[in-house]
């Protein structure tokens, strides 16, 4: 279990970094330490930072972790702010928080190259919005709620509704990223080409790493061609015929961007919240983005109908005008927004599990009959393509919370016993640690606190997220003979030594 | 420096192996351990195995691992044997060959879902053959050199003509790996779902780690719908029109599958070689690959061949018939042939490297100037698409040996020098690793031997590959603070006091 340094190491910790630091951006306000470390729509034990440190680049955020070592005090880093699963919640014994939200610049376009390089707070809606004003015909497809930040979706290992058809943050939409590992170096992990296979992929390291391995200061991302767009939305009888439909529609290599899965509540919620004048028919449905030429689309459009026919599906028509296209897709987008306005003064909790996609109906329908016999009332959107599908769990007084957190709890185990994962695309920050071993397995998770112990072996990064500290050193057995030769074996014997230690 | 048994050592562990292995699975055959040491067309220093066993399944490839633990025996994985970079050369001192090549059975396929489980000897054209013949509509595209197994592509990071369109190995074709690990271990990375931000991507730390942090036994793959395709090909002036002609093709997301740069003397190479009856004028050429709906396919060449036009190009016109299209792809796809026919009784040298796409101009330019200037003949095929090309370099007498040597170093540094990677597809192995520190820096470098020597403290798993062993330990200083508070900072402590040991 890593020992942080006294409160008193960590009052010199912060009397240093003020040497360091103009007094406007080092802060131990309280509203300030409070912000950074609580996320909305979070019900995680969360706790304020002891200090908040605005960063204007790489070598700032070394100079932080270099102090931060020498007192072992935790440090988090923060940008977005709009995690889930309490991604940048301080540590309950407070520490420093790293705010990179003023680091969101954009360093440069390599149009012919269709890439970009920029910083880690710059988000993923702004980058689109100057590619747009610059006339760059181009686009950063990965798409998770407004606001994110480039560093949380690295965070995170994030994906949105475009998954479906440009993949997830694990895919090769990171070329490369700049980090300060634990030990305050500065490394960059590969250069600009779009692949390499030279040596381990340390990018991929920090996808998903959720900062406890190093912070992510600037990236390299791929971009991808901004194809015109259009949208319709189909109803079904039930969840397991549109699911099938869409099963169907990807093996058939339709060019969708996206498709949405809404249930009946969901489609009840947007009739009552609406963005757009249409009234939906409140059935289970499929939102539809297509992509493409507009004879692409044409045809896309023509394949699509007959596959929702012939699954019992219907009222399947693309937008007519642009503007009825983008009306359509915010409708789907405001799912917070219409999900929150059906309860009057409700709070929600969104889910996110994930499974294989002919495993989604099963999913899906154990899980709406629970969230009924535990009186709870849900909305249900789903990137059915991936079959990921998110919950937003509505309830008002703190005394429902834990039905809530129970309902969740039981979902959870549902996805993993159908093959499947506790977080789609959200993390798992505090809220998803209790889950790991039955997920991947001893073996799994033990290599990742290996990993863990050994880039940050005082525990500081981000302490208490994704996997808890240290490893479990009677896993740590390589070989029955004794070895003395070097100080390598020499950490293996203490490994021998010491068979257990008890978990955070 | 890993200190590994005695000779007389690997002698107890290969008697201990034959208690464990019948005798026609266990060899010491000087031809079988020469055969599992030497690839084909590599020129690097090889040596042979001291024992080859030939495994069925994964617990048998963990009972290995504990033998080769215990006598400090290296053990280096084999399949395909295709490797051009040394991947699965022996140690100088010897070593256990562990042959997957045997367990190529795939074992579940789930269509639904459009993945499929196998084990790591399996190859990818045969498991495209397999969906063929049983009428299942989708492929694996990954699809480097015929022969290439699951667990290399794995292992080498792979990728190949299909990668502009999907991807490469590290994208998330690989769903989830099982792994011995060194300790022999075994673990599978994740369940089946096709996305999960559930703790470090654990599947991507063996994506081109090349067999020296575990063993792939088995994979769960992605696959994609098998669309139909049509071929064509275009003249260019020059190598950069042609380059330029892709870059705007891409940026406008034309659904191309592949598309090959092709040098004027690789279009010799096959009007001298042929397998098509076609005749082609001789000059830096397209093959592009289109797919889609017959329609779409109108519609892309459309737009290909008015791109093509305004960048000075000619000649784009799609095969008329399915074996047209056929022919024409098995004239790009027979670079190996074609290129060795060019010289009689040559031997090629393949090389590998990658840079961002606006610079591959450059990068052939001075390639082919060099190549000339040392009086070298070699053919250029690139995918282009990903700013990738490979040359083969001819040669016949020993003595010219050096000077292809000479030139792929060149070549090498050119690409480093313009952002680019010392291999784009074909991995690190021996022949690549020397480039590391100048292509990725030394932290980054020094962070791949760290997560190295922590999973494999022993340094037995495919030793001298990727990265040489063990980590320069004066960069695992973590801290300014003495630590003695528990086992972890015990070894934090000992790294700062022995400043550097010789690299292997």
């Amino acid at each position: 279990m890593p020992t942080f340094g006294t409160p008193a190491d960590f009052q010199q910790a912060i009397a240093e970094l003020r040497t360091l630091f103009p007094a406007d951006r080092i802060s131990t306000d309280p509203d300030v330490l409070h912000v950074h470390g609580f996320s909305l729509n979070t019900y995680h034990p969360g706790a304020p930072h002891s200090v908040v440190i605005s960063v204007e680049g790489t070598e700032e955020v070394s100079s932080i972790v270099k102090v931060a070592s020498k007192w072992k005090m935790p440090i988090t880093a923060y940008s977005g702010g709009t995690s889930l699963e309490g991604g940048f919640a301080a540590h309950p014994q407070g520490g420093i928080c790293v705010d990179l939200s003023g680091m969101d610049q954009i360093i440069k376009i390599n149009e012919a190259d269709s890439d970009l390089v920029c910083q880690a707070g710059a988000r993923w809606d702004d980058i689109n919005e100057t590619l747009r004003e610059k006339g760059i015909p181009l686009f950063f497809p990965l798409d998770p709620a407004p606001g994110a930040t480039i560093g949380g979706m690295i965070a995170t290992g994030c994906s949105g509704t475009n998954a479906v058809r440009y993949g997830t943050a694990k895919a090769e939409w990171f070329l490369n990223v700049t980090v300060v590992l634990p030990s305050g170096e500065i490394i960059k992990t590969r250069r600009r080409a779009r692949k390499s296979s030279a040596g381990f992929d340390t990018t991929k390291l920090f996808i998903g790493a959720e900062g406890t391995l190093g912070i992510v200061t600037e990236a390299t991302i791929r971009l991808a061609p901004l194809l015109p767009t259009n949208v319709a939305v189909a109803q079904f009888p039930d969840v397991r015929k549109a699911t099938e439909a869409v099963g169907e529609i990807l093996n058939k290599g339709v060019p969708i961007q996206c498709v949405e899965l809404c249930d009946d509540v969901f489609m009840h919620a947007t009739n009552n919240y609406g963005i757009s004048t249409r009234k939906y028919p409140e059935r289970d449905s499929l939102f539809f983005k297509f992509q493409g030429s507009p004879e692409t689309i044409a045809e896309s459009a023509r394949v699509v109908d007959e596959v929702v026919r012939a699954h019992g599906g219907s009222g399947f028509e693309l937008a007519k005008s642009e503007k009825e296209a983008a009306d359509l897709w915010a409708d789907r987008k405001a799912a917070l927004f219409s999900g929150l306005a059906l309860v009057p003064e409700s709070k929600g909790w969104s889910t996110d599990v994930c499974v294989p996609v002919s495993r989604l109906p099963d999913l899906v329908y154990e899980t709406k009959k629970d969230l009924e016999e535990s009186g709870l009332v849900s909305t249900i959107v789903g990137h059915v393509g991936d079959g990921n599908f998110h919950s937003l769990i509505l309830f008002k007084a703190d005394k429902e919370l834990e039905a809530v957190r129970g309902a969740v709890h039981r979902m959870v185990e549902r996805a993993i016993r159908l093959d499947g994962t506790c977080t789609g695309e959200h993390a798992v920050g505090i809220g998803k640690k209790e889950y790991l071993y039955e997920e991947l397995g001893t073996g799994t998770v033990e290599l990742m606190k290996l990993i863990k112990r050994t880039i940050d072996p005082l525990g500081i990064f981000n302490p208490g997220k994704v996997v808890a500290y240290p490893v479990r050193l009677e896993r740590l057995q390589f070989s029955d003979t004794p070895d003395i030769c070097s100080f390598i074996q020499m950490t293996v014997q203490h490994s021998l030594v010491v068979k257990s230690i008890p978990e955070e």
